[in-house]
């Protein structure tokens, strides 16, 4: 167990993207074109990213192009600060080298899924394998988000985890990214550890979860419409933004009909005027041409307002 | 897509242990414990192993860990064509990675997962992963079995990927271990595909499937009763082992009470006079010592006879 006492590192907080990874013809992830991208969102009024998350296909890469992705995020003049790795790989010597790496690297923090493959692991498991990563990282500067996204992972990271973590390591265990879209779920966390920064994923809860106290979200919509999405977070408290609430309603329920990151990046490689984002790495594929042409009519149709919302042309 | 017309290495076929990895006290695996335990298996009565499947916690190994492991059994003697690697990783260039080097080792074959990250992918996303791996291995010597584990992996491998492979690649699809415990299923691939060598993970199946036509099994009771394993294998088409099957059923019966691989590893080191043999890689984690005596005790009752079943003291 690493001592630690105070937090050197303001938690993160506000609209962070779970920004989508494009790949080349030859399939390899296109660092430049995410460089760029990154720099898009963030003048459009992104916090920050997490990168190689869910949305990220992150699971799809492997270790070296992980590291060689920060690595080039970085050169590219990201700020770290700005940076939230998600490191979490099925095997615990993977998610230390990772997590190394991003802490090296003076990145805001990392985001990080408990081992993945078992199902049905219990919370002794997933607590040890916490336990194991962070004593093996034995630095005071990680900040570890927790990823609890049961629906994909098939693993859920408990409360009772949570509690443990949080007392063995203040300081270190800085939040969690709740992508459970289970607001009820979001609200017991946001009560119970008030200490801690809590994102959520589902991007229609922003709003109720800042209002209970929430860090902010990291989210994949952000990819394509930074700009609503700044505005449902600054309006949330001020002036609950309801009309932003349910453009984004209005275009999550068109997108329940499409396979999720096959829709985003198809519609990123829209609204960037750029073919190229449509492709992703097996095993998932990208839409065909019909999907994709009744896709962005649907979008069309949802409301949202692209030359307002999105983060302009590339 | 590779051109093959005949298939130069005979299919694996019999008994074959998806072996247990001890750890040593610093939580690495200890290959020269495994290599030693593999050698004992062998001479009595197993064929073959899948090494770093799911029983050998292969998830949770890093993939540098999986390459120096194969070496290390290789090194030790451990006959190529008596193994069979496990090589799927959530990610396509590591799997591609391990499957190349397996292949360049000369192995009996390689058994994959099938990317297990995401979930509800389509069969499109499940055949455009497996013909990826194949197209870039690009090596005819290739010998693969498909692993389909749902219930573990979070992703099935349909008979209609299955058929599209095996037309796509004849020679190269060489069979399936179905772990999904059904036995309608696997008599379902066993009428669709008889070119194919089809093995299960659930030792109960074994006489079932073998007069079916059947392959053999690839499970993890022939780390701790090889000779009830070779056994109910042998006798299955002439004298059929009711009483072995019967031991087996009751052993599985006990078994559900605990935690799977944890109890395999107290059991291994009862069986093999070494407490090192209880160590499990986190998320996974060891019976606590109340726990492996109840367990120890279901074991004896259940009839099994360790002195006549399992390999003998190490």
């Amino acid at each position: 167990m690493v001592a630690v006492s105070t937090n050197p590192i303001p938690s993160a907080h506000g609209v962070w993207c779970a920004v989508l990874t494009p790949f080349d013809e030859a399939g390899l992830p296109d660092f430049r074109r995410l460089t760029q991208h990154v720099g898009r969102i963030f003048a459009a009024g992104v916090d920050g990213i997490a990168l190689f998350g869910t949305t990220g296909e992150g699971q799809s890469l492997s270790l070296q192009e992980r590291r060689a992705g920060l690595d080039a995020m970085l050169a590219g003049g990201i700020a770290p600060e700005r940076i939230m790795a998600a490191t979490g790989c099925a095997s615990l010597p993977e998610t230390i080298e990772l997590t190394r790496h991003a802490v090296q690297s003076d990145c805001a923090g990392v985001l990080m899924l408990p081992p993945f493959f078992f199902k049905g692991v219990s919370d002794e498991g997933v607590y040890a394998s916490y336990a194991r990563i962070i004593d093996s990282i034995g630095d005071r500067r990680l900040q570890l988000y927790l990823y609890h996204i049961p629906q994909v992972s098939g693993v859920a990271i408990s409360s009772t985890v949570i509690e443990r973590l949080a007392v063995a390591y203040p300081g270190i265990l800085a939040g969690v990214k709740d992508s459970e879209c289970n607001l009820d779920h979001t609200r017991r966390l946001l009560a119970r550890f008030p200490e801690l920064a809590i994102f959520v994923g589902y991007e229609p809860h922003l709003p109720a979860a800042l209002a209970a106290g929430g860090a902010g979200t990291i989210c994949g919509i952000a990819n394509l419409f930074p700009r609503l999405l700044r505005r449902l977070h600054d309006d949330a408290l001020t002036a609950p933004g309801d009309d932003d609430l349910r453009l984004i309603e209005s275009f999550i329920e068109a997108l329940q009909r499409y396979p999720l990151f096959a829709a985003f990046k198809a519609l990123q490689a829209d609204l960037s005027g750029d073919d190229g984002w449509t492709a992703l790495r097996p095993p998932l594929v990208a839409l065909d041409s019909g999907e994709r042409q009744a896709w962005l009519a649907a979008v069309a149709a949802s409301g949202i307002d692209a030359e307002r919302d999105a983060a302009g042309p590339y």
